[in-house]
């Protein structure tokens, strides 16, 4: 969304976003939006979750409308999170809030601590909330919680996770299209000996990002990646990557499957190894969580626009509570790969986008190149 | 609370805390542990709130106990949250999540998108959903919600800010000690040329902090610290401290009041500047988030424990909804000066911890000498 800071007494106020941003923003007319936001009236399935997404992402109010949506409704998403240390995850939870309440949702929070025993939010509490729907941000859905939900008739989306059976909505980056990328990058680059830093084992996010750094790495001829597992932990990435840089032959490649491990990655390297990070050895993130770009860390990471994967999101779920009978949606939010210091470059490929980042758009494929 | 990452299958699943840790941890008998769970038993209020803030830093769950022990109520908190990106007020929504969660309360979440007119979460939203309570995390009470609230019964909490009014509750870090800390140390670190960081003008912690600051630098003999606003925000903060530098006579010596603000700064002074920071500037922060700890980063900040911090908040809020009529509690939590590498050192007052942070102990208040 954009960012609006008027605390400040006398600060100019921004003028609320109307009917017709939204329309403009959707590309849609404005009777399209106010259908969208009417329970009951049509609005093909398509407009509606354009328009709710447009709204999302602008920060509109449909006050009034709203509210009267859906009075038979509780109007709260449960809504579980986890490891908000990563700077990632709490920006898309905030942006995942901030969009429910644009259409008159409450986020009702579940923080989980990290034992797998309460990995899932408690379906007596959720029934007994008698919450509209589920939001998973980040976070495993176990096949029992998914049967309980389905029978109870909660919907749910998963966020930046997706299910192994395929039955439950999600939007997730792009995984394997940015791992791909990033394996092409430093490839392109002259590197030698990849290495991938797993997060938790069973997490479809690392999972799908290994698969596509792995293979994108075997059809350009290079060696398979050497393989630790951080666990999207700090604790346990500095422990793996200490491990991985202390061997005879130790990687001068590192892609981390989140920024979050990337940052410890870098301070093993740096202040147990006293590598130039850069230089000596090229660490890559995902996500590109606001830290990254930050003087002292100038992180290459793969983007996940969290207003666009909240904006998707919020747009499910609205479509999934109009229609309950309505299948599962699988979204895939598109990113950059952007480029910064901790990476060596490769001698072609960039472009300076129009707000000073730099990124890497790749063209022929580089192939592998023995020592 | 302690970190636990066992979502890897086959990690070792540590023993969830029971009801001899938390009376081990607060020091009292285990059936005071019991007395203080059981909603109508006897147990002091001085030993309940210890045994609260115990059972919340555990993480310990008396899942039935707790479930039965407000039937009447809702089991819902609103809590409103701004600036998530702000890594410590991601931090502390986690830690007071974490620690409503094991006493069987839910956060219920207001985001605040920036906007003045948006500050208090809706009353009408408040009710309708029949919260128990309200916890405002790091954002202004207005003297409207305030007394909306107090008329409809529902009790409210502030958690990193003071109301002016003082009838309140409230849980705030050491913000007027902590700041005179801060002076002390720049004043004997041999600096010249103080400036202070303001953050939103009607914070009660910018201005807490901007008071010890001052105070602290005059009882010094010291100039009076000039002055710029970045209202807690990156872009603000940036243009400020670029307004900063860019005088005839820049500061040595920067003390942003909290962190988010002094990573704008560090990149300003770096980027834009070329100046090495901790030589020749220095810039420290307030709150210890985890990103000052990174090795590019490398900020010296005074602390603001989250978890010490929720823990009180949690005990503040079982402690009214027990007894409506108990009258407000302002609780400050002690903090540190954690020395890293972003300001220039005074000879002495250094301290080494058990867990190899560095502190700066003051000692014998040093006196500013002229140039």
């Amino acid at each position: 969304m954009p960012r609006r800071d008027t605390d400040q007494p006398g600060a100019r106020v921004p003028r609320p976003p109307t009917i017709a941003d939204v329309a403009a923003a959707a590309g849609v007319s404005r009777s399209a939006v106010s259908r969208s936001f009417t329970e009951g009236a049509s609005a093909a399935p398509g407009t509606r979750a354009k328009v709710l997404a447009a709204a999302a992402s602008l920060g509109y109010r449909p006050s009034a409308i709203a509210r009267s949506l859906t009075t038979r409704r509780s109007h709260l998403v449960a809504v579980s999170t986890v490891r908000l240390e990563n700077g990632f995850n709490a920006s898309l939870l905030q942006a995942l809030a901030l969009g429910l309440d644009a259409i008159g949702l409450r986020t009702l929070l579940f923080p989980i601590a990290g034992t797998s025993a309460d990995a899932d939010p408690s379906l007596d509490e959720i029934l007994r909330h008698r919450v509209d729907a589920v939001a998973l941000l980040a976070t495993r859905l176990s096949s029992r919680f998914s049967a309980q939900c389905a029978s109870a008739g909660v919907p749910v989306v998963l966020i930046n996770r997706t299910a192994r059976d395929g039955a439950t909505s999600s939007v997730t980056g792009d995984n394997v299209g940015g791992a791909r990328r990033i394996a092409e990058f430093l490839v392109a680059g002259g590197h030698r000996r990849f290495a991938f830093l797993a997060g938790v084992e069973d997490s479809s996010n690392s999972r799908d990002r290994e698969r596509g750094f792995a293979d994108a790495l075997r059809e350009a001829g290079g060696p398979a990646p050497l393989r630790a597992a951080g666990r999207f932990d700090r604790v346990a990435s500095s422990k793996a990557v200490r491990r991985m840089l202390a061997a005879p032959e130790p990687p001068d490649a590192l892609f981390c499957a989140n920024d979050h491990m990337a940052l410890a990655a870098i301070d093993v390297a740096r202040r147990e190894f006293n590598l130039a990070v850069g230089h000596q050895i090229s660490i890559v993130g995902f996500d590109d969580a606001p830290t990254a770009a930050l003087s002292g860390i100038d992180l290459t990471s793969f983007s996940q626009p969290p207003e666009a994967m909240a904006g998707r999101a919020v747009a499910a779920l609205a479509a999934v509570l109009a229609d309950p009978a309505r299948p599962a949606v699988h979204e895939t939010v598109a990113g950059e790969l952007v480029v910064r210091g901790s990476a060596r470059l490769p001698a072609a490929g960039l472009a300076t986008t129009t707000d000073g980042r730099r990124l890497w758009v790749g063209g022929a494929v580089s192939s592998f190149r023995a020592p």
